[in-house]
């Protein structure tokens, strides 16, 4: 039986910031549910192209020479190799594709924000 | 610099239905976003999950032993090899992900439905 996932509903499973959780796999790929709220830090992922969709609130990407403001309904796919920092000054709920095992904080120094374990919903 | 997609004026730059438009990439995957209307015909993808996010609307994706009713904000992977039918008794706006070159009548005989040429946004 093929289940449909709800995203209010899935988001509703945690309350914890910058911890995707996955809610879906397309082939090689995870649709994550993340959290965010305040500044992430500088990173990259060198071989992996990333997509950002805001679900609820609004959010900012820093990129090196601009930013970008996404609000719900609106996403954005940063590619490989180009550094980036997410941002949200309010709490803002997002989905993330991006292909299986990609660690959220890139080349960036391993820290608290660095997640490797990854959690289905 | 990196641009973003705001899904409603996305949508807005086209009207005929069960046409995918690709919106953005992801590695080797588009994000296609199309309007449904009436019947599609049954169909599989042998090698390709497929994920279908409602954006605005609803939609039925039935199964051969099952159906599952998607509103906004809800999202189902039809797994590779599974027969399915899209359905929208209104017009309904989703958000495909899915492997580049994906035909989108799969397995079924090509037909006035088979769009084999992606226009991108």
């Amino acid at each position: 039986m093929v289940r449909k996932v709800n995203l209010a509903g899935a988001f509703a499973t945690f309350s914890d910031t910058w911890s995707p959780r996955i809610a879906g796999q397309v082939d090689g790929y995870d649709i994550k549910l993340v959290r965010l709220e305040g500044d992430f830090v500088w990173h990259k992922h060198d071989d992996a192209d990333e997509l950002f969709l805001v679900i609820e609130g609004q959010m900012e990407i820093a990129f090196r020479d601009h930013t970008v403001t996404l609000d719900a309904g609106e996403f954005l796919v940063v590619p490989r190799g180009v550094e980036h920092k997410p941002h949200a000054q309010a709490e803002c709920k997002v989905m993330l594709f991006e292909r299986q095992g990609l660690v959220n904080t890139g080349d960036a120094p391993v820290s608290d924000l660095t997640q490797r374990a990854q959690t289905r919903i």
